[in-house]
């Protein structure tokens, strides 16, 4: 029988490579994707339509009613405005979501438990490190020490790309053969990605470090697919 | 000014007390109260009217949306039988929400970053140790450990009476001239406390130990108040 994983699934690029990298492994994977009151729902749409082509029982948790308790992102808060330009610290702060990864990560351990799961994925990279404080190393350890802890069953949280820098896990799904016109990372939901936004600005540096066209369509008809 | 802090405030005797606890420590104080999808709102309407006789400005999250990835304990699931009897492990291991306390304080800890209270108080209790792995004071001290370094500011979790009795946590509050009657205990939600459930009789057994009778309404007639 395999062994089951509970895998944080956003339908961004991370958590679209870390799904295929846990399937990959072996696991039978419970992907877990959190509706949060976010801006836009096109990750979401993305990591069902993903889901179900893998034929993944995805669960997709509304957890819009705690928005009103983590106030001041843009992320979730529609009267601040997204940041544009680099994916740097005093561009992307506004976008920290207090807290949030714990809660995710507090969710997705008590969905593991009741499941027989002992072990939840989350695609922390390392250019997140400087900007989120809960994709540091030290977060990922520290709540590996409450993790063991808090239930009868033990629990390990793996972060397995938390060392990689988001051109290095690209390449690893592009060893694993990945189409990631089937992820999304625009802050913005239109109908096509901004090419303007912190996240869009990271995914195509990735994508130029490849030496690869990011498959997605863009609103800036001379990068991307488009 | 004074310090802020979020009070996790369930409505049974032990957050019953730590609200008071706190509030006479001079903090500011920011009650958080669950909706988890317990079988009864008991405890969440007696919470409410006490916030509401104290002027404080309670938020109230419900979280229900979750309790289908919770799933296996009698608190939550209708399907299983409340136990009944002594409150040990092998009565109430079916009453253990999966990572209930992580959860609650996470998204708690969220919350405080939010409004800037740099502590978060929770009443867990001794006689927890045994039956809840998350009301242990390691399971306190590694959470600490994580609240420190999840966000840009560091917040403390505080569990005041985690190495007092029931017994003791209610000479606390008796001392503090708290009326019980404004608490709510019993894991049944009828109108009447039951009087036979682990909660009840570890309620009756504290209340025995200080020498003095409930105030609840018990639906025993020769216990508590009636």
């Amino acid at each position: 029988m395999k062994p089951k994983a509970v895998v944080i699934y956003s339908g961004g690029m991370d958590s679209y490579t870390v799904l295929h990298f846990v399937l990959q492994k072996g696991y039978e994977v419970y992907p877990l994707s959190f509706n949060y009151g976010q801006r836009h729902d096109k990750e979401l749409v993305v990591a069902s339509y993903v889901c179900k082509t893998l034929n993944l029982a995805q669960q997709v948790v509304d957890i819009t009613n705690i928005n009103h308790l983590l106030k001041g992102s843009s992320l979730t808060d529609c009267d601040l405005d997204i940041p544009t330009g680099e994916y740097r610290l005093d561009n992307m702060k506004s976008t920290v979501v207090p807290n949030r990864n714990m809660i995710f990560l507090s969710l997705a351990v008590g969905y593991a438990v009741s499941i027989g799961a002992s072990q939840v994925f989350y695609g922390a990279h390392a250019g997140d490190h400087s900007i989120y404080p809960d994709c540091r190393p030290e977060f990922v350890t520290a709540m590996n020490d409450v993790c063991a802890i808090a239930n009868y069953e033990p629990v390990a949280v793996v972060s397995p790309f938390s060392h990689l820098s988001k051109s290095e896990i690209l390449r690893v799904g592009l060893s694993m053969q990945l189409d990631y016109v089937h992820s999304w990372t625009c802050y913005n939901g239109r109908e096509k990605a901004c090419g303007g936004c912190g996240s869009c600005l990271e995914r195509l540096a990735a994508f130029a470090s490849q030496n690869m066209i990011d498959p997605l369509d863009y609103e800036v008809p001379s990068i991307g697919a488009s």
